[in-house]
């Protein structure tokens, strides 16, 4: 029996475009995978630390494909300060600050993250409404391990929301039951994307698997059991963001360092993975608020005018439980990339204009 | 300072020597490592299910050197059986059947591995005093990953103990603070191998890096730490078997499949980085009954003809803290290896006869 599911299009709140050959390659695959707004990580090389880099990014990335919406993001660095926070909530276009394990101080007392040199950049973030975005695992440590990074965090989390209470905090691609719970203790103002990959891997799967080794890495069946059951549940605290996250093929496999580069490749199948986790879990009706509406309601896409009222209500896509076989690799050359669950069947879709 | 430590060859208890164009290249380098008796795995293509297939596979690795002394195993499987047993006990060369997970049957309500269709072999190897090895994981199963699989294999190891206490066997490979209790608890005629590379590696190490990747895997800091006490406490019941497995670096690197085959490369260096390891934990002392004695005294070699004892006791290799860095790679083109930790440091070894 065919199922078909007509939605908006997609917010992907959680995205890794690039620069150069690997940017034209993945930019077009944003729509592909059923998706018009794509949030932006700043993580380039050097990293999106000025308002000038943001706007000068989202400018490149505008013209491989300007139908999608780009929302640009800052990489939280001493370079970010509360006046270059008053600009880029200026600019229209950054919509927020991301924070990676590495641009933050260890605290090696308590073995705890310590954002205290940032404080007055949140106050100015709370003022002028962007949103904090925490690549959410403490540092390596002696006790600390790809495991336990994530749940080691939430103290960190916890302690953030209780100091700026209006500051709008998303906990990014949460994988562990602990995040989800700690999510869900906290206000309305803090919410957590979560990933396509997640909602299917365990440490089993990436463990002799570079396509699927990323960071924060897949958890134990009991996470991913708790993950899927927060995307569908139907609590707007819990929506995409796919965090795909290409990389060249040899990169992955390690063939020229020997090391596996971290990160997943889902942009080009972004609805068609969660579709098909949705159904599988039998919760298909829970798909428009995980895809479409909780995250541009955080986000406040609409009150903020990156989208009108039609064009997020307006039904552009067409899910269909009829496989579509993901296809080997993507991209040529140096900027081959392999998607996640290459080979397999996913659902299918189409737009509808 | 250059510390120098004169000892006896080394005895390694756990080798993966493989057949064809791999055993040439792999055979010469348990010499290499300091290594005179060579207790080698029977998991060929097709596996070594009988004592003819054993007995000429212990040619094969005696034309490539003859130098070495290989102690031969039979894989358990239907095959086995009684009079198996009592052939191979006879041949004077076959020394232990090794059990590994797929071998074995699922008891699905305990989620606990059963070896019942076992046991009638499990008395003749009583009788014949063959010592049984134990690849102890438990199968994947719903809550059983790779992090947990050698803890859910625990009660069948002290099941089989209680069954047969005088059935000598070896949790192979032991990863876990939980495994090195459970053979401690357990009677005389129970010990363990601990590999080289489970001295160093936890998962971080292993989460990026194919070259550290192997079953089981490494898994957490106080684990790692659990096993280097347990190898450098002069606790007779653990001692060296290296789990040396080589991979062609394609296969390793996930260059034809996209998966990463399972294996640490340590024979060339096997006593080196065990040297190194002792060092760094400030328990030189224990060098010798670990890679010497301890495994000898377990396996009778001298009481069962395998070595005299004057060879047993001859000071045989010299190793040395000047360091010596680990090569690249060994052997060419398909059956080129990656070693454990190259380019790297460890300690130096040489041969005095």
């Amino acid at each position: 029996m065919t199922t078909t599911i007509e939605l908006p299009a997609v917010a992907d709140f959680h995205v890794h475009l690039r620069d150069g050959d690997m940017m034209k390659t993945v930019v077009p695959t944003v729509r592909q995978g059923g998706v018009s707004v794509a949030y932006v990580m700043p993580n380039l090389v050097p990293p999106i630390t000025s308002v000038e880099q943001a706007l000068s990014y989202h400018e490149r990335l505008r013209e491989v494909d300007p139908t999608t919406k780009y929302l640009m993001t800052l990489y939280l660095s001493p370079e970010i300060t509360p006046d270059v926070i008053q600009k880029a909530a200026a600019t229209g276009v950054i919509a927020g600050v991301k924070s990676y394990p590495k641009g933050v101080t260890t605290n090696s007392a308590a073995g705890v993250v310590s954002y205290e040199q940032y404080y007055p950049v949140f106050e100015a973030m709370e003022k002028h409404d962007l949103v904090l975005n925490l690549h959410g695992e403490a540092p390596s440590g002696p006790d600390t391990t790809v495991l336990n990074a994530e749940a080691t965090f939430l103290p960190t989390l916890l302690d953030l929301h209780r100091r700026f209470p209006n500051l709008r905090i998303v906990l990014e691609h949460c994988t562990t039951a602990a995040a989800v719970e700690a999510v869900k203790q906290c206000g309305p103002t803090v919410a957590a994307t979560i990933t396509a990959h997640h909602l299917y891997l365990t440490i089993d799967q990436w463990a002799d698997n570079p396509h699927c080794f990323c960071k924060p890495v897949a958890k134990l069946p009991g996470d991913r059991d708790a993950l899927v059951a927060a995307a569908t549940s139907g609590d707007p605290k819990f929506f995409l963001g796919t965090d795909s996250a290409p990389h060249p093929k040899t990169s992955k496999i390690g063939a020229k360092t020997g090391r596996t580069a971290a990160g997943v490749f889902t942009q080009p199948y972004a609805a068609q993975y969660i579709a098909s986790a949705f159904d599988r879990a039998g919760k298909l009706e829970a798909l428009k608020g995980f895809l479409c509406d909780f995250g541009r309601r955080f986000y406040k896409t609409v009150e903020k005018g990156w989208e009108t009222k039609e064009e997020v209500e307006k039904v552009s896509i067409v899910l269909s439980n009829e496989p579509t076989q993901v296809v080997a690799e993507i991209g040529q050359g140096e900027v081959s990339v392999v998607p996640f669950m290459a080979g397999e069947e996913v659902w299918s879709l189409r737009w509808k204009n």
